[in-house]
């Protein structure tokens, strides 16, 4: 699906008033995985300070306090970097909306709000002739799945996990970079608000129709299936009691050949939920079950998330992992992804 | 959700072209389960024939060839009885919608489509004071499920299936009413297009968007979570290409006590698909498995759709299905579904 063009972006990422770690985790995203085509973050109470000093991340990129600063830096879209409690988009952003669109910027809006539906802002976007791209805001798709993602040329891999929210996005797109990096053919399908900014294209699952959320997947794989290795972002998880319907589309649109399990071993409960984390042998085997009556499809890697964690338990744990699962364990901040990339590009 | 009221209805079915009993599902449904509210079929082509001999149901109810006839039987309700690949109204339909609208009727539409959105027909539906019911529109669900389907007072029944199209919604109505005859307390909870319209009240949820299926049916069980035996309307098939995601979060978001599972013994691949039927002991292992990390849930019985097969055949194909899973099995037009109510409220 049409996004904003990836490749002449010049991103300046908003994060007036936001900008740390969690609630700026689109922002950080977007630094980590596409650094050169970010060219300022507009942040007032940190202009002119490091940024990998704040967010461990986006050394060179400098910390603006106006819109006037971005545009002599030639952005040419301002992209809404946090997500602030409440959800309105607050007033000072919006006069910095304002302000960028007058000066030639589009905006690239992740939240749940659509500023398509803001008559203020829609009106200045078309009186100054730029874009808002609501990312949540997906067309009206009506493509039901039928398995046609079985055809792509390339091997299929996707992320999923015990629990949502611990690295299943950051996985793929480890996966993708560390195999460019060896000059294999890869190509990333972004299936959430960030990973859809991280690339420019996609859609966000999560907001699509129940029915035709295999069938958006589908499409999505279909578009890269000429790639050797198409990695594909996980979401949620097969047993979460909210989200299980997204996970299950997905794996069912997108009918992986081998999948990456994404684990954090100090949760103990599932994200929003009073439910224990069920164990990876347990979620390895449902997985694969559910998965075997339209696709063979192996679980053949474990990817921890140890936030929070000391080197010794974090190194523990992969250490049990393995001998849990008996498959290579990689932690992508401590180890790097290149024993699963090692596996995953096996002939 | 507030429908339309069911007290007063006179509809016309409206199933121009395709009637059969797979594409007019939802008219052979109503005519089922609300026969004394119907006043016609409009379908040209079987204009003055019997619908019993067409569809198996719907004696008395005559078949007309046009909105002039029905206005003539004093249709109030002007029904789309048919559900074709896509969704898409198809054109000689809006002709009937039209005249019916301009006759005094109100328009019922189950389609993904909505005719609210359409500016043609909503023009003609303001001009003629009268009202379309988008039924698969919801309002604005953003409640994401949380397993307190868990919490309600009765038990909860929910229909599943090897396939999607193949008798759940029926089996869930056939068991409220059986029971409701016997005198117990019994709810039936609709989740499709068709069941909402047969009760007038609920959620299609297919047409919700994927985070908020599970929420979506956990607000709706809880809502008559003081009921004895609740009964869940299934949707899809837990690994159908296409339907899924609506399935699992439709599992999640009811977390059924017990279970069970309809089967159609003569069909080899599931519908809109290449795909094999999985076995029904597949489907059982499979269906319990994705639920227990939430609930303990239990298939206590199977009801059959035997469908084109001779009475000898349906009688072999029952003892089968008992002799594979060891429970109860009906089929509800052969044997009605006594033993499956005896299974549910045993004590």
């Amino acid at each position: 699906m049409a996004g904003m063009n990836a490749t002449q972006r010049r991103m300046c990422l908003l994060t007036d008033g936001f900008l740390d770690v969690f609630t700026a985790k689109t922002a950080v995203g977007l630094l980590r995985y596409c650094p050169t085509e970010i060219v300022a973050v507009l942040d007032k109470p940190n202009a002119g300070k490091k940024l990998e000093e704040i967010v461990a991340t986006g050394a060179g990129v400098p910390i603006v306090d106006s819109i006037a600063a971005a545009t002599r830096l030639h952005a040419n879209q301002l992209v809404l970097g946090a997500a602030f409690p409440g959800g309105q988009v607050p007033a000072p952003w919006r006069q910095h909306i304002r302000e960028a669109l007058a000066a030639g910027m589009d905006i690239v809006n992740g939240l749940h709000q659509r500023l398509n539906e803001d008559a203020e802002l829609a009106a200045a976007a078309k009186a100054a002739g730029k874009r808002i791209w609501d990312v949540r805001n997906p067309p009206a798709l009506t493509k039901v799945g039928t398995c046609k993602a079985r055809t792509t040329k390339g091997k299929r891999i996707l992320t999923i996990g015990t629990d949502c929210n611990l690295g299943k996005r950051v996985m793929a797109l480890e996966l993708t970079r560390e195999m460019k990096q060896r000059g294999l053919n890869a190509e990333f399908v972004p299936t959430g608000q960030t990973g859809v900014m991280t690339v420019g294209r996609g859609v966000a699952l999560d907001a699509v129709v129940s029915d035709f959320v295999s069938g958006a997947i589908e499409e999505q794989v279909l578009a890269v299936g000429d790639a050797d290795y198409i990695l594909v972002e996980g979401q949620g998880a097969l047993v979460h009691p909210g989200f299980s319907a997204v996970t299950l589309g997905l794996m069912h649109g997108s009918l992986p050949d081998e999948m990456i399990l994404c684990h954090a071993p100090a949760r103990k409960t599932m994200r929003s939920s009073s439910t224990p984390v069920i164990s990876m042998g347990e979620m390895i085997t449902l997985s694969e079950a559910i998965l075997r009556p339209l696709h063979h499809s192996k679980v053949v890697g474990v990817a921890l998330n140890c936030h929070g964690m000391n080197d010794d338990d974090a190194a523990k744990a992969r250490d049990e992992a393995h001998a849990v699962t008996g498959l290579p364990v990689v932690d992508a901040f401590k180890t790097g992804v290149g024993p699963l990339v090692d596996v995953i590009s096996r002939r």
